[in-house]
This record gives C-alpha cells, sequence and structure tokens, in this order.
C-alpha cells in the first residue's frame, strides 16, 4: 500500500518563530549581523562585552547592545560608558518576570535601536541555562558564556543550551587555580553534547581569549550573506 | 454610592498552588518538614548539602533528598554516596526540559520518597534564578545559595528569588580573597530586596558556615507544627 505522509509543518505554527523571521527581515534590511549571547546568571557576558567592544571591532564593524533583564538597568549602564548604543529590555511585566527573551520581546525593543548605525547587535539574554536556548529571536548565530566556576557538569546538565550554540566562551579563566576545577573535562563534556563546537577560553579580568573573541565577532559580520529582503 | 469589591481569589484558581496543598497534606502526614532550595546553576547547592548532610542534622533529624535537573543523576549519584535516600526527578520531558520544578513534577515523586523515614526533605531545584521562585511546591520553607562569582547585582536583577526566601547562604567564600567583589555591597543589595532577611556566608571547600547552615536545618524541623491532618 502507497501511504502518504503529512508532516506537520510546525514550524509555521509557531508564533514565535514567525516574529523571529520578521525580526530576522528588519535585521537583513539594515545589514545587521545579530548575535544572541546567553549564560547562567553571573557567568560574566556583560564583563566580556565591556571588554571586547572597548574598541572597534575587526573590519571596523559598529557595534550594539540589548540588554535583556528580568529588571534594572545596571548591565545596559555599564555597556553605555562604552558609547555602543544599547537598549535596555525588562522582562518584569509578567508575574515574578520571564527568564528569557522572546521574539516577540525582542521586536518591541526594535524600534528603539539604530539598527541602520551599527553592523552588529549582541542582544545579551536574561541569565538562564534553559528557556533562552528554546527562543529564537531572529539572530544570525548563538553563543553562550560559562563560567570555570560552575563546575565540569553544565554541559551534560543543561545539553540543549550548550548544543544551541556555535561557540562556548569559558570565562573567569584567571580562577582557574583557585577552583578544584577540570578544564579539560569541561571541554570533553561541551564536545560530548556538541560535538566539535568551537571554544574559546576567556578572561574579562585578564584579557585572555578577548582578541580571539573580538576577531570571532568580526567573522561572524563579514560571513553575512547580504541581504535580499527588498529594502 | 456604596461599591462592592470582588476579588477574584487566585490563588484557589491556580491548579499548581492546589497541587502544592496536596504535596503539603501529604508531608504534613509523614510530619516531614520540607525545604525548597534554589539557586542559579553551579552556585553549589549540590557541594554544601554533600558537607551539610554528611553527618545526622542537630536532634537527629533525619533528611532526604529530591534532585530536580533538567538532565542526569549527577548530583543524586553524589548524594546517594552519604546514604542519604535521595530520588532523582528530572524535567526533561518537555521541549528543551522546564527550567523549574512545579507541584505536580513533585508530585509524582513522592510514592519513590521514604517520606516515613524522614525527617526533613530537601528538595534541590533546577538551577535557575527567575522561575523556580515562581512555583510552590508544598515546601514549608524556600532557601537559596548565591555564589560569590555571581557579582553583587544579582538580587537587584533577580528579586523574586530573593524575595522569596528566607536564607540566603552566599556560597563559595574561599574565593573572596581572589574575586574582585564586595561582600557588603552583595548583603546590602539582598537587604534592600528582603529588609531583614537571615543570611549565612558558607564556604563547601572549607566548610565555613556550615555548622550554622546544619544548625539553620536542625531549627526549621524542630519548629514545625505538628501535623493537624488525619494519618
Amino acid at each position: 500500500m502507497h501511504r502518504t505522509r503529512v508532516r506537520v509543518v510546525e514550524d509555521a505554527l509557531d508564533a514565535n518563530n514567525t516574529i523571529a523571521r520578521a525580526n530576522r527581515d528588519d535585521f537583513d534590511r539594515s545589514d545587521v549581523t545579530v548575535l544572541n549571547l546567553m549564560s547562567a546568571p553571573g557567568a560574566g557576558k556583560t564583563a566580556l562585552l565591556e571588554r571586547a567592544l572597548a574598541e572597534p571591532l575587526p573590519g571596523d564593524a559598529r557595534a550594539g547592545v540589548l540588554e535583556g533583564d528580568v529588571q534594572g538597568s545596571m548591565d545596559a549602564d555599564r555597556l553605555a560608558a562604552l558609547h555602543v548604543p544599547v537598549v535596555q529590555l525588562n522582562t518584569d511585566n509578567g508575574f515574578g518576570g520571564e527568564c528569557h527573551l522572546d521574539a516577540n520581546m525582542v521586536r518591541s525593543a526594535l524600534g528603539h535601536l539604530p539598527l541602520d548605525e551599527i553592523d552588529l547587535l549582541v542582544i545579551e539574554n536574561v541569565g538562564n541555562l534553559v528557556c533562552p536556548a528554546e527562543f529564537r529571536v531572529g539572530e544570525d548565530a548563538r553563543a553562550m558564556v560559562c563560567s570555570v566556576t560552575e563546575g565540569e557538569d553544565k554541559p551534560l546538565k543543561y545539553p540543549l543550551m550548550f548544543r544551541a550554540c556555535e561557540l562556548v566562551a569559558i570565562n573567569k579563566s584567571d580562577l582557574l587555580p583557585h577552583l578544584d576545577f577540570d578544564l579539560d573535562k569541561l571541554l570533553y563534556n561541551v564536545d560530548v553534547v556538541n560535538p566539535g563546537v568551537r571554544t574559546i577560553v576567556t578572561s574579562a579580568r585578564t584579557g585572555e581569549g578577548v582578541e580571539e573573541l573580538r576577531r570571532w565577532l568580526g567573522e561572524l559580520v563579514a560571513r553575512r550573506v547580504p541581504a535580499t529582503v527588498p529594502g
């Protein structure tokens, strides 16, 4: 018997992905590369960005930042000191606050972002190793920061997050001498859940890995396929 | 004009709270005190429990642990070595995994817990500073672990979590000499969002604060109001 298999295109039914695609179209129109940057709370996303964006990026790519937080604007204030356009997005309208950014929240911020004046938008997500990886926001790439203080087991406990990213920055390397922490074991566990993923060992304090991170950001902008969406 | 205000009793309509209350009744029947223990990923909940539960608690209270994780059973395996009853609860049935425990997940584990053989059940929640604070699971008390590596700003960025707890353990104090971290500033910020909340500075590595934490756990069991639910 011939059987026809009807596949439900879940993707098309998913409101978040529909809005993410609309965001992506807007980013394309302005030729902006978008990075969704994720981590656990306190892993050092903002400190790394402060170091990485302190000078113009390779290729003179101009960066902007969208700061996602449950509450407060401390990170946005820190980054604004760099004279990089920064927009704060708080998720605390809901009960207790949303634990992630979704495409619609990002969409609500688009009008406040000078998209035509930047080449790279870094979306600093809410600190959380679960839900941010489940919601596309219209980004070109996803990266995460994992602090060595969090232990070697995190890739195995939060595999979706590590799997969702094409770069894992292993941060706070300056603390390695003071920890019972096996860097090789973490790198092994990262590779188990996301084989071959690019990793960079970083420290916002000593500057280790920051140049490599800056080069990666520059390459991300350079690899962008020119927009096909009519402007 | 006389106006009557009808208040919608949201609580009674909330399925999670209804199930949490059923859990609580079961805990009451077995005279078990329940602590919901929360933190960001890698803050050191398990390591602190390993230290705190290595010996019988004050008052000879017998402890058990319910381990919540998106995936894996590494923490449960660590705690099982202590000869404390441990049950693992994984949240990864959903897409990407749930970022918190809710009352129904805890309920699904109750049959696996030797409630009549323990006096204290510690529920180690999924590592996350947002949603776990929004879901009651039937607990008597909530506590959190905040690592000094996470920065002083966390209470201001995740206020609901800090507000929900009656104890904040400030962990990894052994790393203080190696961090740009102002402990007084963190304590001030904790007090801003939850005035007067009890704090204990701890280190699972050096043992600092572990005896105080054990005393607090013992007091938690001792203060329990005898069950009024028929057994």
